[in-house]
């Protein structure tokens, strides 16, 4: 049994019986290298120091951690089995508090979890499908996403987008980028701005590394260009993803969203986001409500061994930020566009 | 005859009898050098390849290199001494484009030539008295933004400034951190938000730098992040540097400054803007017409030899952005504080 995303360049998660393996992010483009796990505690080691990122993959990841787990406990009395596989979600659910994949991936393991729970072996079968099929709908699902936004993407667009959203933040194709993949496979003429994305650099490493293999026209700047840009009428559109879509549709993303949104609105610039409904969290109100993980100083003060803050000076590095729904043009999800969202429009998306 | 930025921690310029030393600030803070230029060549090539930066620092450089020039060639008969001051006025102003306090001290380096023109000798002497007059007109000039500026700054005040415009960015004191130290300095307990100003690292490396050097509390993010802390209450000020305002109070600022700006109109935060008049340029009617130098794409693609973008990545890099004088809170000047600042405003400015 293996999982590959087929049809896309880019693998970032691989399935393979007893192992997952992950491209190692941390390190692209200058080194290409898989990461190999073997349980639970592996893949949230990976999904926390960000071997592997983007909010799908993360959710894909972490069912297939759960998986790996069962697969390895399969052999235990049930009890000592349900103990580990409760380990493994605790690991998996500690790993990284924002994006609200993570957390839907595993409730849906969970379940499965339940109805197989005396039966470790049938269990461990149980839960390898369906992390498999979280990860073939997950990219199913983009596919769906690109083709409901790529209408609103004119042909000659010069799209800006923001941190990585592509085949490496996702079972393949991407949310954002695969918007942008569906207007270029439609023959429309697009070329993207990248947003370098400190302090992780997922704009260049990785967009303009895949945007580069795709042969789509990328052009890299840095975050604070974006209104430069703007205001000499060089951005047509902005489409980024979501880590977490609260249920009024205000957006956590990664930081940075949030004034590529302003920015957007004050030059009368349309402003999508590209999501699958397993972003959107109806239990959260509002963004207020969703909790923005802090990373380590050391993102910030430096990159790859390479310091050029000076010792002791204090840092914030607030992963993500909010933008506020009103601010978004159109929500781009495997259900359709929803122009305008709000709480009304979200509840909707659920019901159809 | 030696020139200090006396009661200031930095000296970004020092004056010597036929010698100029600059900090050497493309490694700060990592490595602290001093580079020695002895004619105008050495002094254009330190601007271009920001040795020494900061649009006051530039205007101050740019004159010692005329008296470096005049000073070397001293001994030659007019119609040479001439000529070789002419390449050096042409090699300096061609140094950097945007900051405007560059011409304007080359025009007034080059009208106390004119009157010396015939004697190379008396130009030399001359030049080098009118170099070190506009270095500590630029210091007292400084001080006297820092005064007029810091009646805006309220006790426990949280700046947020970007690029560098301390001590190393003028001939001492310094113009938006000239108003944070005149604050401090007044008894006010505020403290900074240091935006890293990417690509070329002033805010971490030079103004974090600073401030740690002289006590005043400072926190390091990386530009993408100003919205964030804006929206969450945590930003109550902004002040930042110019390096050419236009006559209708359009400011030239680093790349990043515009869309702190429009964020802080959003969240009604004060965004003020601290400069000296010779970085007001009234022959320059908007900010239009303001030229935007445009950097190299090894800025963006890595640091310090390192390399993060992908091989073959087109890369864009603008040095500055330009703010609408609308967005504009108030300017601080040597000559006090314009609020709304416009044409007319400007104007009046010259007419104290």
């Amino acid at each position: 049994m293996s999982a590959s995303s087929e049809g896309t360049v880019v693998e970032a998660l691989r399935w393979r019986e007893g192992r997952l393996e992950l491209i190692d992010q941390r390190f692209l483009p200058s080194r290409f290298d898989y990461v190999r796990c073997t349980n639970a505690a592996d893949v949230a080691e990976a999904i926390r120091s960000m071997v592997v990122r983007g909010a799908p993959a993360i959710g894909c990841a972490a069912a297939f951690g759960i998986a790996l787990e069962a697969h390895r406990q399969q052999d235990r009395r049930p009890r000592e089995f349900h103990a580990a596989m409760e380990a493994a979600f605790k690991a998996l659910a500690a790993s990284r508090p924002t994006a609200v994949n993570l957390f839907w991936a595993l409730e849906r393991m969970r379940s499965a979890l339940t109805v197989h729970r005396d039966n470790p072996k049938s269990a461990a079968a149980k839960l390898a499908e369906v992390a498999l099929a979280i990860f073939q709908a997950d990219l199913e699902t983009n596919r769906a996403i690109g083709r409901a936004g790529m209408k609103h993407v004119p042909d000659g667009a010069r799209i800006l987008t923001h941190c990585n959203t592509g085949a490496l933040a996702t079972a393949g194709h991407g949310t954002a980028l695969g918007v942008v993949r569906s207007a270029r496979d439609a023959g429309k003429h697009i070329s993207v701005i990248a947003s370098e994305t400190r302090p992780y650099l997922q704009g260049a490493r990785l967009t303009a590394w895949e945007l580069i293999q795709e042969k789509i026209p990328v052009t890299l700047i840095t975050d604070n260009m974006a209104g430069h840009f703007m205001s000499q009428g060089k951005v047509d559109i902005v489409i980024v993803g979501a880590d977490r879509i609260a249920a009024n549709g205000d957006v956590a993303n990664k930081i940075g969203t949030y004034p590529l949104a302003v920015l957007a609105q004050r030059h009368r610039i349309p402003f999508y986001v590209a999501a699958p409904l397993s972003t959107i969290d109806l239990k959260t109100a509002n963004g207020k409500a969703i909790p923005i993980e802090e990373r380590s100083a050391s993102e910030v003060t430096g990159y790859a061994g390479v310091r050029w803050a000076p010792d002791g000076v204090a840092v914030a590095n607030p992963a993500f930020d909010i933008t506020p729904a009103k601010l978004v043009g159109a929500l781009f999800t495997e259900r359709g566009v929803t122009k305008r969202p709000n709480a009304a429009k979200i509840r909707d998306l659920f019901k159809r």
